[in-house]
């Protein structure tokens, strides 16, 4: 049974008094969000998306809920890829553009608004568990930024000193692996159970399975796909935690539940097939499961193959909150209707894909056309560190629709799609911040110059 | 129906004079072999192996033989991998274990046996068109290992200066790219039909679609898979040329037709999923397309699981045809029984994959131990440059039954399987030159140290 809101308001205040979801929503009490990411988990890595690795309670959260194929991280690495999430906004327009590291003294800085932020409005309970890596110090930390709190780790794990924080706290240090999904987990649950009479909004980044990796007791050796597989099962036994949390306090049908990871998987994990992994712009990289669940209001059971991105959370959460957007233009779009499933696919302008400050390539549709190739460092254990973008001469267009692996060139058949993309590429470059216009211009100068690489000569199509 | 020799010997000499495949065989004629090869072409480029370009002529040949979905070039790159065809034995110990620039001085050298010279001990015809790139000085080209003729670029394509050569002649440098698949088809069809009524070998390793790609005007713009699409379409329309002439003259039935590739695809192609490309000795890099044919003794449509290697047509052919094996010790195995499904896996060592001359992992059976991390420069235009060996503390084991992508590592579970296979290393090993062990030892002192990358801190199993 699906009830709208007009429905619950003729109930009257009778009926509503008798159930606490009903009592919440007959207030108008705007819906609970949820957004749980994973770190470094591909694209065939859950059980709902074709893994052996045993994800129960995700798979029956795309069950109940809505299961993308086509749902893009901003950037195929971590700070990246967040400051996206968080802002709705390119990470190139956010001033991260690339991976933190402890040494840097950069963050997510003050003129940018957050989901959490943004939340604010209607006097959200907010909270950020699990690995923040928008900037470590306090100025950056979630606490800064509209959470009202923080447990975790504020970046990567396999960076040091790692520090287990609370709020601007350091708890322990370094923090105990082992230990890090169940003590996220507990937080959650915390966080849920004191913020159920009012709006909350739980953001719960885990730490795996970006490595080093490690489970709890209770997990470590029991996935047939290894030390890997463990983990990414702690973490889905993580997931059923939270949900049966707010199952047990009558909020499921009140909240939107979504699940998703930042990029695709790095030395470890599957890219369900595509081309290329962390750190690169090739779908592997950048196509991430993506699940949300609003029992009433998303229909079980769907599969939805249209274009979205981790952008565009933001706008999606602040419509169906009814807050305000932020005042920073955003890149991304309301998705509501695709995970109703009222529309199959949305207009929206092309997505564009940077190593750094460096464009790679843009995606339109069924089709990405790339820019440069990217010489991959990517099994190096500094993914940031020493790539080359190579200014092809002729950008590659590829087919997605045809060909999910991007091995096919079909650029020099489809003339058209590839100016259609190029204008867009330079119409959307042009409101970007002055340091990634100019490489741009660099790119391109580049591209035409003999020694770049990918300019083995192809015979003219006739 | 399917009749073997001694059913052709029963028929006697009248039923036999009537045909002249029954002529042949009654006669006890060996039969013919045919390999053709292709360059870079992936895994998953077949339309028989789930690919969009379309590929009649090899889906008929998968059709009616056997289609196989685990067969291994020796080695990701092109030399090598051909070195190992040719001889049956590892790259390694041929001493051609990279790839081979028209600046190198260096070949096959005359102490090896390649397939065409065990089958002069029956006085096979036998001809080589195409690619040779195991030298290209007279006295490492075909005609002075056991070629009668030769005919093609003796490298890749993309090299200079690109002679398209008859025997030791240069017929036309630099080669116009868009001819030479129809004069390797021209030449291949006059090459059966001059040595119809002898036994003949025909090794056809095409140029492509090793890039810069090119495609006769009719083949031109006509995959809806680009340039990639229209090269392989015409690779196809040759085999269906070649086996057209086979049949226009009797010969199909005693003929073995195989076909496959040399390493997985490069810039374009598709590997079908699986991790890596070419230069890597991930699945995508060295698992192959691999069809044989041979009507009443291959059963039609069959598929072979088993494991195989580029290394074993050597021993299947000479077996086959009733000539001796090389004097030189073989790494290939006869795979005739799981060409006709006598046998579903055989017995076999453990197949070692090297970069250069050093190790980079083995397959024995579904398991694959990685005891290095190949910090690819895979996308440069000279992937036999700039790589690093980055030897693992722990090596990597994967088990490719449950795990395809290579994605997740089970050796902390398996210590027994991991024990198992570095002690089938250590024993191969012993057999092979000086430099190999050397390189060998030292990749092991290596691999403890510090600084190896993939020392990442793992938990012990408890």
């Amino acid at each position: 049974m699906t009830l709208n809101r007009r429905d619950f308001l003729k109930l009257g205040a009778a009926a509503a008094c008798a159930h606490p979801v009903l009592n919440a929503m007959a207030a108008g009490q705007p819906p609970n969000v949820v957004m749980i990411l994973c770190d470094d988990l591909g694209y065939g890595d859950l059980g709902c998306y074709g893994s052996k690795i045993r994800t129960p309670n995700l798979d029956r959260l795309a069950a109940e809920g809505a299961r993308f194929t086509h749902f893009l991280s901003a950037n195929p690495v971590c700070s990246p890829s967040r400051a996206a999430l968080m802002t709705g906004r390119y990470p190139t327009r956010v001033g991260i553009p690339r991976v933190l590291f402890p040494k840097d003294t950069t963050g997510i800085p003050d003129s940018e608004t957050t989901i959490a932020q943004v939340l604010k409005a209607k006097s959200y309970k907010t909270m950020a568990v699990g690995k923040w890596h928008l900037g470590h110090l306090p100025q950056f930390l979630p606490t800064a930024h509209g959470f009202d709190e923080y447990f975790g780790i504020p970046y990567s794990n396999d960076m040091s000193p790692r520090p287990l924080m609370h709020n601007t706290e350091t708890l322990e240090e370094p923090a105990k692996l082992e230990t890090l999904t169940p003590r996220y987990t507990e937080q959650a649950v915390r966080f849920i159970e004191k913020s159920k009479d009012s709006p909350f909004f739980l953001y719960m980044p885990h730490t795996y399975p970006h490595i080093p990796l490690a489970a709890s007791e209770r997990f470590r050796g029991k996935s047939p796909l290894g030390l890997y597989g463990d983990v990414v099962e702690e973490v889905d036994w993580s997931v059923g935690q939270v949900l049966e949390t707010l199952k047990k306090h009558g909020l499921e049908s009140n909240t939107l539940v979504m699940f998703s990871s930042d990029n695709g998987p790095w030395f470890q994990g599957s890219p369900g097939g595509l081309r290329g992994r962390k750190g690169m712009t090739y779908e592997g990289g950048v196509r991430e499961p993506f699940l949300a669940r609003f029992p009433g209001r998303i229909p079980r059971g769907r599969v939805c193959h249209g274009l979205a991105s981790m952008m565009d959370i933001m706008p999606t959460v602040a419509k169906l909150c009814g807050v305000p957007l932020p005042k920073n233009p955003l890149d991304g779009i309301d998705i509501w209707p695709l995970m109703t499933g009222q529309k199959e696919e949305l207009e929206r302008e092309a997505i564009l894909y940077f190593d750094n400050i460096n464009m790679q390539c843009a995606r339109w549709g069924r089709w990405k056309l790339h820019v440069t190739r990217y010489n991959s460092m990517a099994y190096s254990p500094a993914p940031a560190a020493g790539r080359i973008n190579l200014p092809l001469k002729q950008p590659e267009l590829y087919d997605l629709r045809i060909d999910p692996e991007e091995g096919y060139d079909v650029a020099p058949e489809h003339p058209d799609v590839v100016a259609q993309i190029r204008g867009r590429i330079e119409r959307l470059v042009e409101g970007f911040p002055e340091d990634i216009r100019k490489a741009w211009a660099e790119t391109k100068a580049k591209s035409v110059a003999d020694s770049a690489i990918g300019a083995v000569p192809r015979p003219a199509k006739q």
